[in-house]
């Protein structure tokens, strides 16, 4: 899986970079305080435990501190926009249990301008992800995305200016999809929104139809609030590129409900769904922010990031009998039906193996069926034997493991018919 | 690197795993005092800290231990012998500088055998490690082997039966390359060694010759000892794989005076050698083991394993310019000539992507010579034009960045063109 996803980055142009498991906790505990402070992990060695020391590293907590300590170091030899992947594991103190490790992959990409970044970017990422788990073969899915500027200028919109209280209207409406409409009108009756605003808000959140139509019917409503007309430009600008990108519309739906990432995110906003699977929450999700490091440098730095969490998709998915099927690694096992023959069975490894096979040698003296067994056991699907008998014949025997069949094929024919059976 | 690596110890037949980061301090503690010890990272979450217990995790500092605690749990679903392959980060906790890093990747590769192992397996590690460090266009380089049973049994046929001065004449041995055969004599000559024994050994481990006359040679000597014996037949056996698997002669030799991990390996040992740089050190080292994981299981499970150190050959070949050149991972860049086209310039960039190629669309409205700019500067080696003029014209510009040369290709024959600009 983790193949597949730095295939796809690497093909919508995303170079790698890794970034060291550890930080100085300076830089690590800038961020943010509260919760995620509880659960760093901190780093000593040996030495500095006896001698009583503070703790001067702790292990990364996600893979965005590090990439704006990265970006602000190396800005100088860097090329703006920086498009970069990074696949890496993250740490986090906490107990653990089902759907929470201490220890986990993300699977990152961001792309960071200096100053400025157009808002056509936000389109690509969701092209990518589509690439991706359409590749990974997942079950149907659904990126939803949205632009928090959206619902902030409707509210400013309605002199609703209050910071605190346009936060706490996000909110609620985020939990449209989870707790229904009903309850969600509740709660907003409760922070004091007008019923009428109300009802605007929830009608807009509402919309249904394809991307394009949802853009049209958003510029009928004549909303003149500048911070209203900028997020839907630049909705606009990110639907009009999926479609250039060729991105089934079924994949992606302009959701105006979702508004993660309260105080991070400030335009688009991505959240991906199985569509059969809501329980799962979002599997991959991310959007648009202002400065990436501020905390590091003076440059300003936009950018618009996605994360795939990785390590809890593929428990999900076992969970449900739902991961792929990977062929396994080896792909051949040559058996040592007679081991005075040792140096024939290693010569047809080496030459297989030039020929672009994966292939192991079974060198240990032991009875075919035991060394059959071992190649089931290990998840091999053809085994070659191939005796005296054989070689006199000049063919060599193919055994399938799932199915038990054996051919003998002609040992000038082996390399193309072994091509056939493992592109099944 | 890594890449040419991992697929090197794929083609051989061996399957990848990946352990935590962090281990129990008391598993990874067991193996050995000393040295290793003091440099141990140790892991605790704020709340652990705070309420001042002691550490229970530590970060792994080789392969070894974390590939033997797996070995032991996951015993019975495993099939035996189970080949292995691990490219991680290893932490060592001291004074970072040159060649000593504190945090470094090993990419380790082992045979696990369940009670025994064939010696031909030996053979089949430094078949891997020529295949890879030519596919890496790597200098020169030379892996010397040999078998430690040789060296003790030699001396215990002399009747020089006492363990620790055997492991003293194999440290001086091991010198041999480093301070030359004079100071050597010298020194085994203060271990109260016989003179004609020193001879005897020194004529021994200087044997120069053809990997087959070496072995003839020790085979003249007619010496009885079981141990010199069951060396001898296993060095032959690794010979004659070796030849089995169409290793090049002038990569392998047999040198009896490589003597590494004294107290570790117990039978064939691997140093490997950049011809024209003896000052890197062995930069891929391995050997024969009785006992993986006699610690944590009663399952005797005897091994061979290697290993490359690969961030500090990086660090030596990038120092000395001698790393290898690799392409950059974007291929082509889609400039944004005329940024009303820029719904064509995604398509093209989603039909050039399912073309194969790995591919980055220019989104900022910026002049072309910055966009080019860019391009050379983050080492993409090819770049599209295409505004209205070329859309008429049924066209696209092909900017090769190196040469600065442009071409005008029909539109219809850019990917076959592409491709072969960018395989040259």
């Amino acid at each position: 899986m983790l193949d597949v996803i730095r295939k796809g980055y690497e093909k919508f142009g995303f170079v790698p970079i890794e970034t060291p498991v550890f930080e100085l906790k300076e830089v690590l505990l800038t961020k943010s305080g509260g919760e995620t402070e509880k659960q760093v992990y901190f780093v000593q060695s040996t030495g500095a435990l006896q001698q009583g020391h503070e703790p001067e590293l702790a292990l990364r907590f996600d893979l965005t501190v590090p990439l704006a300590r990265y970006v602000a170091q190396h800005e100088r030899e860097l090329a703006f926009p920086f498009r970069r992947y990074q696949i890496q594991r993250v740490y986090r103190g906490e107990r653990p249990q089902r759907g929470r490790e201490r220890e986990f992959y993300q699977c990152d990409i961001d792309v960071i301008g200096k100053d400025k970044l157009d808002p056509a970017y936000d389109a690509e990422l969701p092209a990518i992800i589509v690439h991706i788990f359409s590749e990974l073969g997942l079950p149907d899915f659904t990126i939803n995305f949205s632009n928090r500027k959206m619902l902030f200028g409707f509210l400013s919109n309605e002199g609703e200016n209050d910071t605190e209280r346009q936060k706490l209207v996000l909110r609620e409406i985020d939990k449209l999809d989870k707790i229904g409409v009903k309850k969600v009108r509740q709660n907003l009756m409760e922070t004091g929104l007008r019923p009428a605003l109300i009802d605007g808000l929830l009608q807009m959140v509402s919309l249904q139809g394809g991307n394009e139509e949802i853009v049209n019917e958003l510029k009928n409503k004549k909303i003149e609030h500048p911070l209203f007309q900028e997020g839907l430009a630049e909705l606009e600008k990110v639907v009009s590129s999926l479609r250039a990108l060729d991105v089934p519309e079924k994949r992606t739906r302009l959701n105006l409900a979702i508004a993660r990432g309260l105080d991070y995110y400030t335009g688009t906003v991505y959240e991906t769904m199985i569509d059969a699977h809501p329980e799962f929450g979002s599997v991959c999700s991310g959007g648009r922010y202002d400065n990436l490091a501020g905390l590091y440098t003076r440059s300003k730095l936009p950018g618009v990031g996605i994360s795939i969490g990785i390590t809890r998709l593929f428990d999900q998915l076992r969970g449900l009998g739902l991961l792929p099927q990977v062929p396994h690694t080896v792909q051949i096992l040559i058996t040592q039906l007679e081991p005075e023959m040792r140096p024939e069975y290693l010569s047809m490894a080496a030459d297989l193996r030039k020929a672009g096979f994966r292939v192991e040698n079974y060198l240990e003296p032991a009875r075919l069926d035991k060394q059959l067994k071992y190649a089931g056991k290990a998840g091999i699907p053809l085994a070659l034997i191939a005796g005296t008998e054989e070689k006199k014949r000049g063919t060599v025997l193919i055994k399938l493991l799932d199915s038990k069949e054996q051919l003998e094929i002609p040992s000038a024919a082996l390399a193309s018919r072994l091509r056939d059976l493992l592109t099944f």
